[in-house]
Order: C-alpha cells, then structure tokens, then sequence
C-alpha cells in the first residue's frame, strides 16, 4: 500500500525517474553520504530511492515532525535508509534525529547535506565542526528562508562549507512558485468557496511571481481582475497586461475575492473590514499568515456556524458576510493539494542534480552558490521530454553568431 | 442545522431571495396552487419558500428520490409545505407521490405544475384529464430532455395545457450551460486528478457551449487546447477562436487530457485506446456516461488500486496507463459540486418568474412556449444588481432610431 | 496588371476558387442568366468570374459608383462578362444601370439576381415585373438592410420571386461579423491613432457580435476593458466574460479608448463631452455613422490641424483634447482596410453557392429564406480544407445515437 | 508646423513632458553641458529641449544620418541648441559633427554625454582624452550593442568615465522591449499582409521577452501559437503558458506565418524552403535583418510584381509562394511605426532622470553602470500618473517587516 503510493508518485515524478532509471546504471554517488532533512512525504521518498540507486548512502531525518508520513518513513527504513523521523515528534526528539543523521556523514569518502530551512546546517556549525574539517562537505538548501540565514552566515565570514540555494532556480520560479502556486490557489478557492468565479470582481495585492499567476489563473476562470501594488514598476507591468490597479483602500470596496500574495504583513487589514462587500472571501497566497489579519476580521463579527470544510464567515453588525479561506494560511495548501506533483518533480529532480554536481565539481569556496544554469537547462530538457517536447539545437554558424555578438565582434 | 444550510443556500441565491422579499409584499400568486416535483435540496427549499412566501399553497414531490435530503423535506413539511418526498423511496412510492401532489391541485382557483423530466405532467395526461378540464392550469418544465417529450406530446396534438420549456432561455444558456459547467469541469479535472494543468495538451470534444466553455477554462489554466468536431461551422468557430482542430485519431496521439462535451456516443472509443498516450486521463462533460467508453478501456487493461477518490486507472499490456474521472460520469457533478450556486440561482428565479407571468399572462394556447424574453431580462437585472453592476438605459431618442431601423425608415 | 490584382485576390479567396475550379469542371449554371448588383471590386471579379466559369451568363452593375473601379470593369468586359459600372456614375446612369441589367434576363431559361442593398430587387418589382411572369426567378441579397426592405416587402404581400437573405448566415457571422470586424477595428486604431493599446482603459459600447469581437481583441492587445450595454443579459455577458461593465457616464471619465458598436445613435454624446479624459480617442465600429455625435464635439472645441491621416482632434476650452477616428465612420473601413480577405472569400463563396441552391432547388414561396444551413457547412468545409485542418464525421451508431435523442427514443 | 510636430509628440510624452514642467521650475542642470549624440526626431526634441529647460547647454549631433528629421534640427537650433546634423550627411561631415559636439564641452563645470551605439563615446576615448582630465564627465549609453562596447572597454581596463547602459532597465523592459514591440508586430503584420489572424497557425521562434510579446499578442489576435526554441527553460515555459513547442523543421510545414524573435541567424534558412506551406508569410521581429534568410528563399523562386507596398512574393517551382515582410528587417519599424510614443516616453524619461543623477551623485568610477533602481521607480511612477493610476504604500510597520524577513530575523 504504501509501496503503492510511492510507486504512483513515481510515475506523476517522471523527471526524477528517469534520472532514478539512468543512474541505477551509471552509479555516479557511489560512496556518497547524503544526510537529509526534509519532508517525510511520497514524493521524498521517490528522491531518497533514486539517490540510493545512484550509490548513495542515504540519512534521512524529518524537517517537519507534524508533517511525517510513518508508513513512508517505515518503508525507506526497510529499503536500507538510515530513517530518523517519526510524526509529531517532540522537539528534543527533532534535535536528537538532525543529530543522528549528521553522524551517519562521519566515515564517507565525502558528504552531501539536503537541507529544507536550515536546521540541519545550523546543527552542523555549531556542534559539528569536527565533521566540516574530517569529511570533504557540501550542501543545498532549498527554501528561500534557510537560503536567507545561510547568506548571514557567509557575510559575517561564518560559513563553512559550499551551500547551493535552490530556491532561485529559473525553471523551480516558472514551474513551481508561478505556475504551480496559480494552479493552487485558484484549486483551494473552487474547493473552499465553492462560488462561480466568472463575472466576480477579484482584487490580488501583490503583482510577483505568484501575484501575476494567481491574477493570470483567475482571469482565465473569468474573472474581473484587480491589482494593488506598492512598487510602481510592478504596477505598471500589471497595468500594461490589461488589469486595473487601485489602492486596496478603494480596490475592496469592489472586491467579491481577495487573494494575497505579498510576502508582507497586513495587507488586508483592520482599516479595510468597514469597506468590504457583503459576502466576499479573503484568501491568502503568500508564504505566512499575516496577509490578512483574520484577527480584526474576527473582532468586528460574529462567527457563523461552518457550512463549508475550510471557510470560515463572520456576521458584522451591519449584517454584512466576511469569509476567510483557511485561516489565512497559504490556501494552495491548506484548502487545496499544496504543489502539484509536476513542481515537487522538478524541485527535487533539481536537488538530485545538485547533489551529483556537488560531488562531481567539488566547489571549494564557502559560500552561498546559484544553481549551475546547466542543471536548470537539464531539469527542463528531462520536463520536455515528459511532454514529448523536440526543441530545436543552435548550429555551429548560430552559437557563432550569438557569441561573436555577445562577446562583440 | 438544516433552516442554516437553507438560510445560507438563500445567502448564494440573491436573485431568488430579492425576488421573495419584494414577493412576500406583493403575494401575488396568493390562491395559487403550485404542484412540485424537483430533487429535494437546500436549494429547491429557497424556490419552494419564494413561492410560498408569494402567497402559493405549494405542493412537492421528489423528481429523484436517491437524492432527496430528508431534513430538508422536513423542515419544508414544518413550514407548510405538502410534501411527499423520502430518499430512496420505491418506484411505487415515487408514482403515489406524483399522485399525491396533483391531488392538491383538485381545488385550486388556478395552479401551475413545475417539472424536472417530464413525470409529473406525464402522469397529469395520462391518469388526471379530469384536473385539466377542471382547473386552469399551466406549467413550466425545467430539463431538456423533459422538454423534448413534451414536444413530441404537441406534436401528436396531446399536449392539453401551455408549458414553457424553460432550457432555451439565453440567460440560463450564458450563467450555467456555459461558465457554470465550464468551471464545474475544471473543478473536478483538479480534484479528480490532481495535475498540474498548464503545459498539458487537453482535447476537448465537440465545441458547443458547454466544449467553448471548458476549451476557454483550460486554456486559462495554461492547457494547449486541441479541439475535435464533427460540424464544420463550430470547427471553424474553434479554429477562429485560436484553437487547434484535429480528427480525434490524431488528437489522441498528443493528449494529455481529453474531455467530451458532444452529446453523443462513443466518442473515445476502444479504437483511440491503441493510440491514447502513457499517463492520459479522461473526462466527460456530457450529460450521459456514454461518451467515453470506460468498458472499451477496462477491456484492455487491468485496474490498478484506487490512489484517488474518483480516479480509477488501467494499466495496459503495454505498460501504458490510462485514468478515468468518475466512471465515465458527468465531471461537474459526480466529482465536483455540479452547477454553482449563481447558475442554480439564475434557473430557479426563472422558474419562479415563469410561474407569476404564467398566472398572470394565462397563456392559452396548450403549447410548449418559450421563456418569455423579458422574463430572461428580469433575472440579468437581478443578477447584475446583486453583482452591483449597471448597465445603460436606451433614451426615447434611441429607442426610436433602433425601432425605426429594425422596422424600416 | 489588373489581371494580377484580380488573380491576387482570388489565391486570397481560396474558398472561392475552389467552387471555380470544380464548377468549371461540372458547368452546373450553364443557360442560367445572373444580374449582379455589386460593388465592383477585385473581389467581386472573382465571384463573377467563378459563375461564368460555372456557365452561367452574367451581367454586372455597380451598387455603389463611388467605389468602382474602373479597371475591374473594364477586366470583366474584356472577359465577355455584361458589365454596366463606371466610376462617379450619375444617379441617371446608375438606374439605366440597373434596368439593362435586368434585360439581360429576358430571354434566360431561368435567371438569379445577386443584390447589395436591395434596388435591383426594387426596379424588379416596380418596373419590370413583365420579367418576373416570363422567367423563373430567384435571388439573393447580401446585406442585413436589404432584408429589412424585402422582409417589409414579403409582409405587405408584395415580394414576387424567392429570395435568400445571406446576412443570416452561420459562418459570416462568425467568420466577418465576429472576427473580421474585430481585427479591421483593432487595425485601425493601429494605424489611426498609432497609440500603445496595452494598459489603456478601453470602454466598448455594445456587447453583441461586433462588440465582443472587439473587447476580446482590445483584450489581447492588452487593454483593461471596460463595457457599456442597455440589454441585462448582454451585460451579464459580458460580466461572465470577465469584463467591467458600467454606465456610460461613468465610463467615459476612465476611457483612454471608446469604440461604439450597438447598431444605434448616439452613443458618445454632447453630455458626455464634459466627461471625457484628456487625449481619450473616439471610434465608432458601428454600421452608420451616428453612434459618435462627432459635431457634438466640435461645438465642444476647436479643431487641431491634423498630424495623423484619419484622425481628428479638437481641443476643448478646458485644455482637454479629444480625437475622433475617421470622422465616426466604421472605422475598419475607413481607417484601415475593411472586411480582411478571408471574410470576402466566405460571403462570397456564400453567394455561388446560393446562386447554384437557386438554381438547383428552385424553390416556388416568394419568401425571404435563410441560407440553408448545409450552405453554411459546405462553405465552412471548404475553408478547414484552405486552412488544412480535418474534422470528424459521424459514425453510424453516433448519428443514430444523436438522432433517437433529438426525436425522442 | 515642425513646432506643431514637436508640441504633438511632447503631449505623448506625457512622462518626459512631466519632468521638463517641474524642472523648469528648479532647474537642477544650471551650467551643466550635455553632449548628444541620438536620431534627430521629433520625440528627441522633446528630450533636449527638457534638458535645456533645466538649465543644461545642450550639444547635438545626429547618431543615424539617414533619418536626420532637417526640419527638426532647425526648429532646435531656433531654440538655441548646438545642432550638428543633416540628412544624409557623408561620413566625414558625420565624425565632424561628433567632434564639434564634443568641443562643446571644452569649458563646462560638468559635462554628460548621452550617447546611441557608442560613437560620441569612442571618439571621445580615441581623440580627446584631453577633456577627460579637464572637464568631470559621466554619460549614458541608449543601446544594448552600445553597452557591449562599453563592457569591452572596461574589461581591457581602458574605460575612461562612468557610464550608465540604460538598456537593461526594468521599466524599459517591460513598455518597450515586451508590449511596445509584441504591438509594433502585429502592427506591422496587419499593415503588411492584410490577413485575418484568427485561425491562422503562427510560429514564434525564440520566446524571450520579444517572442513572448509577440505570441502573447497573436494569440490575443486569435492565432494558433507554435514556439520555436533552442533553450529548455525558455521552451518550458512557453509550454507552461499554453503555448504549442515544435523544432522548426515540423512548426514550418504547419504555419501561416513566421515571427523570428531570436537575436540568431538562419531562423528561417534555406532547408526551411521547401517545407513552407503555400501562402506563408514570414516576419522578423528581431534587431538584424539575419534571422530569415531572404536570399535562400529569393533564391528558390521568382519574385512576383509587389502588390503590397511592404510584403515581397515570390512563387517557388512547384506552385508555392512565399511572402516576406520589409526584406526581412525588424517588422516594427520597417512597416509599421515603430515604438508607440508612450515607449520613447518611457526611455527619453528615463535618459533625463539619468542626467539628473549623474550630475547630482557624480560616482567616481570608471566603470559600465546598471540604471539605478529608484530611476525605474521615478518613471513607472510618472507613467502611472499619467494614466491616473495609483498604487498603494508601505506602512511602517509593513516595511519593516519585510525589511526584518529579508534582512533575517
Ligand atoms: N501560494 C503558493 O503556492 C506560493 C506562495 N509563495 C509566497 O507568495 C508570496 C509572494 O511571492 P513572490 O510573488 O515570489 O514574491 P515577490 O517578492 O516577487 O512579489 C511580491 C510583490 O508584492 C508587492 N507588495 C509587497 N507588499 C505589498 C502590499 N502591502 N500591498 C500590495 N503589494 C505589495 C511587492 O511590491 C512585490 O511586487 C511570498 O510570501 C512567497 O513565499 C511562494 C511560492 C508559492
Ligand atoms: N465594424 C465592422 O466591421 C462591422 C460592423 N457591424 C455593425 O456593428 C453594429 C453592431 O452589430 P452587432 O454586434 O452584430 O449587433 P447586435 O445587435 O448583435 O449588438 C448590438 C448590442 O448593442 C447594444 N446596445 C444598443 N444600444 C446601446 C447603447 N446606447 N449603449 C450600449 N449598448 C447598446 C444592444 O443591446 C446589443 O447587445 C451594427 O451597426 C452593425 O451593422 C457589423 C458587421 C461588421
């Protein structure tokens, strides 16, 4: 069964397979320590194996306790993974595992850490330095926040070892935070709400990567869309692809939905809940849930008894409806499916290149490093190919030509 | 908990909640009796209080009695209402039902019948022409197919009261054939399956308004859209509207989705499933399970386990893999929620509307009539009202000009 | 030369010349006379050129002298064709045009009559119905106003002959009215006005075929759309579709762009004047040119010399300045090049086979007809295979299967 | 009347226009010198003579003879600006010229440069180092080939001055690069060929920001959209965004039309010939007339007589024709009008903001610079006024909470 649930996202992952398929064969990580901390889902699973099946040792441990799967956990641990996760387990149990895992990197040729918010690097500089000087290390993070306290660490002179941050890869923003993130959130808000979007009035304060997806998406369900923005170049962008900017203070008046994809805090905030419609739903599509301040909607109302599974309505005084979506969490995943299968492919297609790169160049600078534009272009070409996807290959005139020119001629 | 789940159906139906509220002064159908028979939902609870709170004496059967909700039938029966309805009652007590509920037309000044298939007005003719002789009476009929057998009874000069045929109206076409089912089938294509639908090929089969509709909801998910017809005219109107035409021979080859949404029979049919890519799911958006042949796949390979609720997949002799959403089964419906609640709003203000003009216009003709056109405009009104949209006023000036020119200068 | 410019047309118009090419082939008009009142243009050359072509003997006059060209004609004489046309023609000439025309019916085993604007149809009936006893004729009129008079003629009695109005058809709507007129009013806002379209507000007057032709392609030119309309269930439309819909008092006040398309009169008018945004352009894609009060804006202003070709701009005393594109005349046509093409080759194309229908099917009912709808599938066929796209046909069991539906089973 | 054009385009700079009122007012370039070396135009003059207006001694010498605007020249050295130009100057008047203007800064406070591909700054650097020890210099470059130059220098260390390259701004990018040049395509397309769009297959080989543009626009248009591409990240996101990715060699045999988009050479070559569909028309949208190979197609067939003023025909052997648009050069400009006006605003705007900061912060290194991001805000701020749209801001609170995410908590 649980086989059954890894296998069948083995089949929706179809660019880590068949880089699983074609490294079973080449076994380019023999004699690789890999120590990871992430997720303890299928599709991670899916990762570890094809690491495995590349040479590699493989630790894993959990970088999120309330989300372990145990079955999953149990069926690596009978595949010969060295498993250290168990749901809902207590903080020192957390910590005793991140150790764990570093231990298993202590004999290895070289080491590989897999790092999902930092804690196992963190764990690692501050009460592992002996590792760091005895086995020849490197990393990749894949979060943008753990990508952040790596980046302190390399500017106060910190950091110890070569960590790439996955988080900027170019074909990770297209597949995942956009179009993925778009999908999702407009899947939570059919599934939450469960109202006709067409003909609605939407307003999506933030026009980023996940702002323009979400406002993209929503249109094409037929949507009446609105954006609110505070940097003018983002507005102005939002503005030439057709959508009306307004200051939220005027933009909720009109709204029947709000979605907010701002990275920021208090976006809809105490000063807005006068000025909504009757009946409108807020949702939030942004990473925290401090967008809307579910908090002064909750003040000024009444909660209603739920009727649908993830929406909550209050009464105002005035008789007016507000509903929230989620709790204000990020709806993509707390009201729908989170990412779907397609981007968990490519971002962890992508770690496995990164791992396999990282033991084949050896970088030996300590510091935060991008995402080798080959391993993107590889990622894509492996995606392509899932589609059945031909492009074309620049010939020797053309590579001549683009280069004399980019490098003058 | 049930008068809540009414109350908040009432809170999504604005266009049938304004029209009770301004009715429960008016009472304009005061004396009328009303015969019912509609599926017993919150919904259908909102049109029967509409109608009672107009000053009808309302009368309900179930039109399908496996999805009666009994609590809703009885707090309708608490408020007055005749009901005979009970989930999963016997074909017997279904048929007494409808006897039951044309019995309380016996004394009526006038009554109208609403039907939802045709049953009810089947077995007025057939068993009860002593009401028509001695009532006036009229009705409205809801379903298309309800409509065709009571053109067919016209036909043959057996028709015996006026019925408008409510399925032709523009109105209903626009909110719910259209948008309402082209956003039910992306719904249930992302609850079913998951997938990331951007970067997929998904063939839609037939471009009526329902293919339109869902061809223009997958294209705004990021789907290439590849349509199939057999009517030059529409396939024209697809190739126009910027889609790709193929036979259905050749679109399978590329689909990565395919969705029917022709009216037909067979249209992927066990010769497509040779052709039918690794991976490919298939949808019907028709009204009858007979468009894709689930038996012609199932034939051909073998079930795997169930990993999603309304997925079921085959794996071929070949190792390819095909899924089908909800059994071959209209998407919206049996893997969604079916129509929003803004298109159910719009059909039964309709109906409600259709029942005052047909007390007050007391067509004669026993005819199968269409939705009056001002009736259809009297809802837009409405639901552009409770969307706060408005619209432009012709002046006498231009109402002349456009008359004269229609009329000839 | 103007042979190239006609043959040029005619590899634009491959509709058209397919039925050539085969009719030349079949001869199915041979003995049958056609007096054509057209424009006589090179598109019309290759209509007429495709009936001699088919047999038929045809005689040409012109429905509009201003537009004549002379070498075409002069072409067409050359070519045996009984051409009656020269440019400027006086009202004198144009009638003796038009009843020599006629004369060439007289001897005819049976004869067509081809009408744009319904006065070779009218000095048929007031002057020449000697003709109408003495040969079997029929007709087609291509305009929406010649039916109008034919339609007031049929209900007065009077119509004499069969007549089949083409403005009705199924595939010219969608083909010209739609598309056609969407891109020639996008093309000429190009180049009248040579403005950015991405990010201005755009607000469209009517929202029936011209006027959701044009928003949909203001849209996709990146424009925010904003729609005015006085039917509800248009403006639920357009709403549904995704755009604003306002008043125009208030629309006006956001516009950058205003294009009128509602068949109607005033539209943008004096008391909107005061309204209007600064450096805002008028356009009327309307048939006549009324919808603009265009001297209501001069009376406003003071004119500006020109700087661009079609386009006019007053300056208010406010400072404001207003533009008006090609004076408030259907701006397609007269700022850029009207009907595209393609739209040609289907009216056209329309038109033979009408003509052949005419002559094959000789209908008895002095009537005006819709154009049969296998005309509309024929022309539609034939324009898939110009554009190499292939349909579906139905199989066996799906038409039986479609049909016991329809009829009932 | 030249004062008209001047005054015309200056109220469609409505940005540049902007800056020059307030400057006027505060005329913060009071003794500077500035030395230009651009395309003496109507939109030019406005740039200098805002320059002027805040107090700067303007130079100006023509960086492209052949489109010298006399009248333009004139009417600025009217106004007192140093005008070295004329129309069709020889080559030594053309370096006289940059010499003379460069002389003008012989005695300045402070001097800029405003430089179009780089020749004003090589002479500079070639003949009069001189005036880099006297005078304190900085300057900005308009082009991409221009800035490559420069890069060139900088790396050899021979680099002389600051230089900003305003080609890489963010503001630039998005008005004129993307949706200034996908309008100028289609444009350019509708000018030249006179084709229906809709319904025609469409390839865009290369899909960077031009590519996109323009696919996004033909699709907008009602295109059927094929990509071509040579790089996997670029190729998956046009899947992403619904787009068909074929290799040439198979998008060739299906199109209508052809838009190169790539910065290469030998987009359409001569093994493309023989594959072309009869009818096709190929465009190129990119900056040198390399990307399709006209003389392979010329060499293939016979050109026909031009029956468009901008599309050249030639029919091959075997029947076939095929049409290329203005010889192949950059549609936009060579058959349509280039840049809409609200572009050129956008980069001269953005030309004065640079000026103004040069001279304000004067940086000391000698290096290429990219434009400072507050400049892009400055413009994106102006052009949405402009368009009276307003955007919301930061409270406190809200800055500070991003500022403490990015920053690290
Ligand atoms: N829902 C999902 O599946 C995903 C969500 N995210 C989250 O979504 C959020 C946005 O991500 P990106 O688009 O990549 O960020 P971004 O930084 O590219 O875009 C955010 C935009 O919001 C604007 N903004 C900031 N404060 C604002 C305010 N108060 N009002 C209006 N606009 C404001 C900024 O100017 C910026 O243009 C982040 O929290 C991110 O972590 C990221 C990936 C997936
Ligand atoms: N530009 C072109 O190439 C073409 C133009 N036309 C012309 O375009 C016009 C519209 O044609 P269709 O769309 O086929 O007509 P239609 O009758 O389908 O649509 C007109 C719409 O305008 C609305 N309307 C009427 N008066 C209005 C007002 N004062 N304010 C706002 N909306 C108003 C009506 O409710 C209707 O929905 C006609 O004059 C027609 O002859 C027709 C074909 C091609």
């Amino acid at each position: 069964m649980t086989a059954r649930r890894i296998e069948h996202s083995a089949r929706s992952m179809p660019v880590l397979s068949a880089l699983r398929d074609r490294w079973a064969q080449e076994r380019p990580l023999e004699g690789v320590a890999v120590a990871a901390c992430l997720p303890v889902t299928a599709e991670t699973a899916v990762l570890v194996l094809a690491l495995q099946a590349a040479g590699a040792a493989v630790a894993l441990c959990s970088s999120n306790p309330l989300s372990t799967q145990d079955d999953v956990a149990r069926a690596l641990h009978a595949a010969g993974v060295a498993v250290r996760a168990r749901r809902g387990a207590s903080r020192d149990d957390y910590y005793a595992a991140l150790r764990g895992t570093l231990d298993e990197l202590a004999d290895a040729r070289c080491g590989v850490l897999l790092d999902d918010g930092c804690d196992l690097l963190s764990t690692l500089h501050d009460e592992r330095a002996d590792l760091l000087a005895a086995v020849p290390l490197a990393a990749s993070e894949q979060t943008a926040s753990g990508a952040l306290r790596l980046r302190r660490l390399a500017a106060e002179g910190l950091l110890r070892l070569p960590v790439v941050a996955v988080d900027g890869s170019r074909v990770r923003r297209v597949v995942d935070t956009r179009w993925g993130s778009g999908q999702a959130t407009v899947d939570a808000l059919l599934r939450g709400s469960g109202l006709l979007i067409a003909g609605k009035t939407a307003v999506v304060a933030g026009y980023g990567d996940v702002g323009r997806a979400v406002a993209t998406r929503l249109r094409g369900m037929g949507a009446h869309v609105v954006v609110t923005e505070v940097d003018p170049v983002a507005a102005l962008e939002a503005v030439l692809e057709g959508h009306r900017v307004l200051p939220m203070a005027d933009a909720v008046r009109e709204a029947d939905l709000v979605v907010t994809a701002t990275g920021g805090i208090g976006v809809v905030a105490a000063e807005h809940v006068p000025l909504l419609r009757d009946g409108v739903v807020l949702v939030n599509a942004g990473h925290f849930d401090v967008e809307v301040d579910v908090a002064a909607v909750a003040a000024a109302g009444t909660r209603l008894p739920r009727v649908r599974p993830s929406l909550d309505t209050w009464q105002l005084p005035d008789g007016r409806r507000v509903s929230v979506l989620a709790e204000g969490r990020v709806a993509g995943l707390a009201a729908a499916e989170g990412s779907p299968p397609e981007a968990m492919d490519v971002a962890f297609a992508l770690q496995a290149l990164v791992v396999r790169w990282l033991v084949e160049q050896h970088p030996e600078r300590a510091a935060v490093l991008p995402v080798p534009p080959e391993l993107d272009a590889r990622v894509a070409e492996l995606a392509l190919a899932a589609l059945s996807v031909r492009v074309d290959v620049l010939s020797e005139e053309q590579r001549a030509y683009l280069s004399s020119w980019r490098s003058g001629s």
